[in-house]
């Protein structure tokens, strides 16, 4: 049991966060690497914590370069992540929210993968500049005793990107309401492990896909995970750069296109419930 | 989006529940049937909302029968439950922790099944008297092409306890990581649905299980079920009255017995958070 502390409770497209308003790295405490991880894992665990699919700290830049303010993501698992971008658009509401930042402007958001900038559009959606999606070759993917190619995507952090065979749906991918099973990768390809995307296409400009995130298991959603969906599909499209391709996940829908070579991600962002918590 | 209104996040061995304060029912409002559903499942939900097994609404009684204060218990579907024996220890707890109730005292929570009491342990644990057991007949329950013998026993909720056959084991009910399917039952005898109990012997007095209950799926524990299936094994043990069960289910320990022919449970609680939801 800690002394009380504030949090909120946020979800972009259901893929969702514990947000810990630590301006002044309080919260933190100085805590060790080993002390902090068993904390994360605590506000995550879904039955004896307040449950998440990972953490955003709030925190002050220390480095310019960063902005005012720096998204500290953690995942479940209490591993660290470079970034998420359904996180970033929670992150961004959040600032919003409080008072933090102009709404009217770009926000900049500081991240171990840089600085990202989100904007408010006039429905409340948020847009997220991605940065690039950088296309790596082939590789593949297996689950269950099936094998696809799949297209090594990073996005700041590494995506397999495996189009379903025509027949395949993504229910048929575990059992009824079960969680997708862990799929194996080339270990060679990713040795820090892999975020996998299974994809089916709906429509021109339009797919679907189920997410095993590493450190998470199964997600409602990946932001980051989505943009390389719609990257590797746009290649296969041989789409026109600016085409706006509909990517649904399991908790909503998002909206992505490339413009000027960096891909540009808009969708919703919540913020459902606001306390204190002894965890 | 509501205005916002308080919660606090409880669990008993990782049952967990939405505590809702609700003194007056101004929470409620008088929301028709369908309402309250869609708001109960609505902070239930484990990626969109805050999360739960259920919903324990905290309301003055309105009857001199049912004491002072009434758990008005729903699952995470919306759907209307008589009891839940978790769900009294992390009710009576955040009673003691407001200070509406004398933690010396025995305390009175009313519920559907009637008026249980509660009493504070030295050790901070939580003892509920869950009052009779009763043991119906034999049925049987089925689960992937596996069919087991059955106890039928009611705890003021209906319960089906199924010792698995030696060499069985829990882990193997379900592929690894992944939640229980709903086991098939005999509508006949429960026209209601039931709660399933698997369960091993880990040693004299001691068992072990995993519960499927209807309307939440697999959850980490069942204070209803672990009394049933302690009453079926005290049964087919042929236990003397007041032999102390230890009961493991996924989420922790309770331990139960029989005294003066009524089920005795204790087990720890926890309200973990605390603040204010706009769902």
């Amino acid at each position: 049991m800690s002394a009380p502390y504030p949090f909120l409770k946020g979800h972009g497209t259901e893929n969702d966060f514990v947000l810990l308003p630590d301006h002044d790295g309080t919260v933190h405490g100085g805590l060790d690497e080993d002390a902090w991880q068993t904390r994360v894992r605590a506000l995550c665990h879904r039955r004896a914590g307040i449950g998440g699919d990972g953490v955003l700290r709030v925190v002050r830049s220390t480095r310019p370069e960063d902005g005012t303010w720096f998204m500290d993501y953690r995942n479940a698992d209490g591993s660290v992540s470079e970034m998420c971008g359904n996180g970033v658009r929670v992150f961004a509401l959040h600032l919003v929210q409080e008072g933090l930042v102009d709404p009217a402007a770009p926000i900049a958001v500081g991240t171990r993968d840089g600085v990202k900038t989100v904007t408010v559009e006039d429905d409340g959606r948020l847009t997220v500049d991605m940065g690039l999606a950088r296309l790596l070759g082939t590789t593949e993917v297996s689950l269950d005793g099936r094998t696809w190619p799949a297209t090594h995507v990073d996005v700041g952090n590494p995506h397999a990107v495996a189009f379903l065979a025509d027949g395949e749906d993504l229910d048929g991918l575990s059992g009824p309401g079960q969680p997708l099973a862990a799929p194996a990768y080339d270990a060679a390809v990713y040795p820090a492990g892999v975020n996998v995307e299974l994809v089916v296409r709906r429509g021109p400009h339009h797919v679907a896909l189920r997410v095993h995130e590493r450190g998470s298991g199964e997600t409602r959603s990946c932001g980051t995970g989505a943009c390389a969906v719609m990257a590797a599909a746009a290649a296969a499209d041989g789409a026109p750069e600016g085409t706006a391709y509909r990517v649904d996940v399991p908790g909503g829908t998002l909206s992505i296109a490339v413009v000027d070579g960096r891909v540009r991600m808009t969708g919703p962002a919540v913020v459902l419930a606001r306390g204190t918590t002894t965890l």
